[in-house]
């Protein structure tokens, strides 16, 4: 069912839902699914509204310019989205292919709901994996003294793809802070670790040396500071004495492209709004 | 903070959040959570909010009055309540004391938001850790003879009790369907297997002969059919070849306690919508 | 590392194990890992014994021989395996591919030490996706008339591609009951749901029905009882009210992949015994 | 059944599990549950060995001296306990009781093979609990001028409670690093975060404010670093953004309660042989 997807966050008041679903309500349109979360620490108010499209009196062009007073007048942030047009992925992934291979059958699937134009790697290891799945594949490699053009390169990359969405699938490079910036809430990063338990390099070997009982893997948004940015989805997965790092990397690769899947759909789906360094994720 | 809880299912149709939250919003009321589901398969509306007590122009007794002639022209099933009433809740057991105590723990420390008026048993065992929490508690034997008058003295009781809920925490006598029917929905039991496997007698048991690698509990409303009715929640624990019969007992115990006591906190927060066979859960 | 894995159930005695890691130390046999596990309630013992081969003074064959008369004191079902030879697995498909690309991927990668001599499927939708891989794949349709044929040509084929283990990745026809006793213990099923419940067909629609909280899925040895055989594996998700039977299988297909994936290593890395309708698994 | 427990760690060699087992077996031993491990990082041996007590030739006393030689050989650390012998448990709590209720019902219904000697509080609050379980209480205020002599009035008290464990059941004071290492391996904390995260004070506030999707407790053993000793086992549950810091902390006594009773319980039971900052947990 073709969806019109509203996504709003702003001051909490007296009677904002009223004006929200009245408003809905008097277009025609038929809600399927409404998601509100009071923030009871920050006064802050969160909704995502899912309309039958069909029952809305206005195409979307129009019911954007409707609700633009109503959004000004509650100092919101918002977007409206129809989930015909579904959002461009562009996924930057280095040698390691699990994630990557992950992402692509749920895409080849139907199960997630997203076009994929275009994939950057800094390694041509996983070009023909990419290729055979028809998708476009760009080699950018990266080294110390070409950084900054690599950058500068991937960031026309991704405006020539029209990107809505980046996705690091174990991709080994640290963003520049400016490209974090630019694409804050749209650049999406897999961490294979329960953060913030290791941070940074080589979280495995550090959890094995630490001895803990339980490794897992963090879906967030890529900030300027390195995994501190809002996390979106976490998953564990229970380790015993008898695991090696090596176990725990393959007990790990499950976590990642669990909660690095769950995290781009809750995204390319609208269901996240980002508040401060907190993720408010309206599952599904 | 004291809440009025709306609690409302009825069948779908275009505005009808708008009409609830406009109404709230007409008496003052500042939505603190707001809960809603619309069945796509059943076409039928669920809705749980939240309100600030305090912010409200109308008592409740009021508010009732105010709200029956929109609830009954959506042909709703509602109920409106303030939690500064907290649920009154019989709890019945037979010798095994672990859902007792954590009960009893969750209530003693003001984790679960309930009174306890009365402890009803068929055995005298639990009768001191009963007592000297201060909760009155009635020795009711049943044998196959007594049974019918067993069952009508109970009924009294749960009616002097003036109880909201029942819970049958572990509780190994089989309700009479009439009192089944008189509370359904307001009759929960704590099942020691994940239903529908194993439903009935020695679900460890049955679940060893099986070879199963996960056990678990379920948390329902009992209704005539045994263990057949709307769950609420249910908790899994892995289980390993070497884990005996008597093994099982021990982590099903904690299943059970954990199942048991959130979905008695669902109840109690009037969190819990049932439609036929299905329960919906706005989980906290 | 190459290991030489001895597997082993027999009655329990005193002593037993004593026997058996001194036979190993006698021709020089460094254990690296050695399970043992002795059930008091059918009082037989199991134990996998996994040694460098590299440490033996013996080749596998000469081994062989040197072990029989203990085994055969011991009355024991025994084998023994290097693990250079990786086992050959022969995966049957219908139409849905979540399993089977799940499956490539873990072999392709090396996570999964098998070979996959042939790929068999009743439908021709996913040979693409066989044969990119570089993997033979058969087409064998079968209907209520052909059946019988069908599953004498595919006997024929595992016998030609000399199987060691079938793998039925949500293969939608029921095996002859011969072929599940010639197979009995090489031939794992993925089941849609946590048995024993939802046997048989359909089981997301049916646990929709029943409304519980958790769906999973259920790795286990196909015999000629429908979804009864041993089991290796389970997992189990969490869903809620809002999830529809759709949301069901998108999610069940994870259960799936895991449990499926779980089961097979087991098998193939001989972690895994039989016991009347019970699975010891030595997990690692 | 009465078992006595052999545990032992030693550097790795070939035959080493054939000599252990050979000498129970010489004495008539019947081994009930082997487990054993070799750390292929450090080259170190594992094992812990349920021996039926009554199929021994010899008492416990005799069973010591004649494993001495052996272990003096292997150059191993070892204990030899029979179950009969409960180990006797101190705990220290300060006024949260969620954990302290716990370890007693354990305790009390049998689940927990313990003794409990005493209850150490810096405060008076638990003291009721405590008693009308017939446990002795020691009230020992601890200020930081008092601090030194307070400690020191404890440790007196762990010795005439002939206590085997300390366990810190929510105890608000940090262990003087004397005590530490005086108690090593005999002194275990409930940490309220899957550690490393949040290690030290107010882990759940801080969990809030990264905004973390899972939260959790760790069982460890304390050492004179915070937070820092070998774990024993953690737990997690999932949080979402509308678990307010109040809603983690009720979450959080859950996870406390499970990691710190199985920690215990395998403790206990012998089960946790510690190398360097890692565990080997022999789980039941």
């Amino acid at each position: 069912m073709p969806l019109t997807l509203l996504k709003i966050s702003c001051p909490d008041r007296v009677g904002l839902l009223a004006r929200l679903t009245t408003f809905v309500a008097y277009h025609g349109g038929n809600l399927l699914e409404v998601n509100q979360f009071t923030d009871p620490v920050s006064k802050w108010f969160f909704a995502r509204l899912a309309i039958d499209t069909r029952s809305l009196a206005l195409d979307s062009a129009a019911l954007h310019k409707a609700f633009a007073p109503l959004a000004a007048d509650l100092e919101g942030e918002w977007t409206i989205r129809e989930t015909k047009q579904k959002m461009r992925v562009v996924i930057l992934v280095s040698k390691l292919d699990h994630c990557l291979a992950d992402l692509l059958w749920r895409w080849r699937s139907g199960e997630l709901p997203i076009e994929i134009p275009l994939i950057i790697s800094n390694h041509q290891d996983l070009q023909p994996v990419v290729e055979r799945e028809g998708v476009p594949f760009a080699y950018v490699p990266v080294t110390p003294e070409t950084k900054a053009t690599a950058f500068e390169k991937m960031a026309t990359l991704f405006c020539d793809a029209q990107a809505d969405l980046l996705v690091l699938a174990r991709y080994m490079q640290i963003f520049p802070s400016e490209l974090c910036k630019e694409w804050h809430g749209r650049l999406i990063n897999i961490h294979h670790s329960f953060l913030p338990s290791f941070a940074g390099a080589n979280p495995y070997k550090r959890a094995y040396a630490r001895g803990v009982k339980l490794i897992g893997a963090t879906c967030h948004y890529a900030t300027a500071d390195l995994d501190a940015g809002p996390i979106i989805d976490q998953e564990v997965v229970r380790v015993e004495h008898f695991h090696t790092p090596e176990d725990m990397l393959r007990l790990g690769r499950d976590c990642e492209r669990m909660a690095l899947a769950r995290g781009v759909r809750y995204h390319v789906e609208d269901r996240v709004l980002i508040h401060g360094n907190r993720s408010i994720v309206f599952r599904d």
